[in-house]
């Protein structure tokens, strides 16, 4: 959200958007099954770097889909049919209810973990390990926000070395990549880990939220496979899917996107702009962290600027969540982790006088 | 397909997309999962009429999809969990591989049946009756096509007295009102009649051919139910099939039918553009026919002339198919059902040739 309360949207897109209006040359035949191929080159080059290991090799590609609930409504089909491993899916993030459902109507049994750990009010990569330690050999991992957890390397090789030896598959979820830091590339480097290690994994990508085009669900089921061609064995069951789901996927969204991607100059505009919202977003933390330091409410605040993203757990207990919710109206998950964008001029007042209330009047203390 | 070989986009699509693009008072959130109120609203009202018995009382509702695929997709997934009756779909039509499909990999038993009479080179009222006489009770019908069919008053009576004592579920397929005739009101006619007689239905309704936005999935499942109750009731559920599959559908294309629809003018001249589309047609079909006259091709070929709509069957043999397909390199499907707009000043001499020597050429007489 803009500090005016409206969804973001990057300047580039409105002026793409007319330019492709007026373009005489387009036609508006249906797209092919997998969708748009300059939109999917341009994203992978996005996700993994022009010049990466996988894009070379020729085993990364990717299904144009519509939004990530398609990418994970295509993935999860198919893996309902191929992955004969494990029925079982662990939805480790946040606010992932939406995918723990798809698998859930496909037959999978799912289990959903944070790794939130709410008494040192952080993200806490030990959390991460215990959980593919005890989970069971060949399930699914989907795994979202892991780059905002800070592994250390050697955290990472334990990680991987788990993951490997117990053949989990990972399903990575990317829904803003560079709306952490603004560094696209540092906040996608742990899937390189995972090529260089000789996964096979898929991942959605999301393009919606980083361009600001909300309405036309523009995503990616990106897969990794260890040659070119189980890579097309996969592509080839993939479109069979997509054909029975929504035929072709919807292209003015792709369009825009692939117009700013493929044009060094306008990329960088993008990019520019992309900063200003993670710029942002920290100030407004800043500004709720000093409001919350001014109102005297008791504790430590300095998780909310230590997390990166437009999402963070604010660090209440689930009672002081209710009190928020029941008492002042402030609409927020169980968990506390809210889009701090959503907070502005307008209502930073109200919302940090609230939260402080919650603090005080509530006496469970945080857990 | 145009004169020229290019996909035909309504003068209007081009006018108002660009003033789409040039409106800075529009956001770019996400739609509701339902999709966009206003596009579904002007879509029932095209094809139940303004002031429509079923709109009045409140008993039809649609959701938006992407393409007619999803309409499918959704609608097949709603039958599977709800519908007890049957778990058997006749898919009545032509050319609907791709919906039995859908219903197919959801565990339905599905028949395809045509009711073109490859002998009498029509398509037959009488066919479609036996089919229905045949069906086990309460199965799922699919119906495309049937506006075409010139089924008599007493047939129509016929067709749903039958449906209704076999409790036969129809799931009308729309996917280009209008193309036929010109007369978008006549073409769902049909619609009114078993809204008159108390079905309870689905139907897809397509609408990205008629206005030339074929890239953008613009679909609706439309659900009428005996009540606004029993409509709420099917809606919620369509909801949640709705999120998992795509989440909310994608705005451009229903953004664009809606300014059209709602408002007069436009809408005037948008069914002028779709009147110019029938006449071409039409016009080709008769080119094509006097061609074959000329050309001293065996057999009558008016049946080509009274066929409506941009789709039509040739009447060859399956025979004759395969010699314009493998010696002509003419890649039509198996049942000699073409798409006329794509035969063009450039094309329509080899064509007719080429249909021409099928005839003489294979021993076997048209059946």
């Amino acid at each position: 959200m803009t500090k005016e309360g409206q969804p973001w949207v990057s300047p580039m897109v409105r002026k793409i958007r007319l330019q492709i209006a007026q373009d005489p040359s387009l036609n508006y035949e249906y797209m092919p099954v997998m969708g748009m191929n300059s939109f999917i080159q341009a994203s992978l080059s996005l996700l993994f770097g022009k010049n990466s290991q996988v894009i070379m090799e020729n085993r990364v590609g990717g299904v144009h889909t519509v939004g990530d609930s398609g990418a994970f409504q295509l993935g999860a089909q198919f893996l309902k049919t191929w992955y004969r491993d494990s029925q079982i899916v662990y939805i480790i993030s946040s606010q992932k209810e939406s995918y723990g459902l798809i698998f859930q109507d496909l037959g999978f049994s799912v289990y959903e973990c944070s790794f939130w750990d709410s008494t040192k009010l952080c993200l806490d990569p030990s959390m991460l390990l215990d959980v593919v330690e005890q989970a069971p050999r060949g399930c699914v991992f989907v795994m979202g926000n892991v780059a905002n957890c800070k592994l250390s390397q050697s955290q990472w090789i334990k990680l991987m070395s788990m993951m490997k030896s117990k053949r989990i598959f990972p399903f990575f979820d990317i829904p803003c990549q560079g709306l952490s830091t603004g560094d696209l590339e540092e906040e996608t480097r742990f899937l390189k880990y995972f090529v260089s290690r000789g996964f096979e994994f898929f991942c959605s990508q999301s393009l919606s939220k980083i361009f600001g085009i909300y309405d036309e669900g523009v995503g990616i089921l990106v897969v990794v496979a260890l040659s070119n061609e189980l890579l097309l064995c996969v592509l080839s069951q993939l479109m069979n899917y997509a054909r029975a789901l929504w035929l072709s996927p919807p292209s003015t969204g792709a369009r825009i996107i692939t117009s700013i991607l493929c044009n060094p100059a306008l990329q960088g505009e993008w990019k520019q702009s992309l900063e200003g919202v993670v710029d942002n977003i920290m100030l407004i933390k800043e500004k709720v962290k000093e409001k919350l330091r001014l109102l005297g409410t008791p504790g430590s605040w300095d998780h909310i600027t230590e997390q990166k993203g437009s999402h963070s757990y604010l660090g209440l207990s689930s009672q002081q969540v209710e009190y928020l919710v029941k008492k002042k109206h402030i609409y927020i998950p169980r968990n506390g982790r809210i889009n701090f964008t959503c907070i502005n001029a307008c209502n930073i007042d109200y919302i940090t006088q609230s939260i402080s209330e919650a603090v005080l009047f509530t006496k469970d203390s945080k857990k």
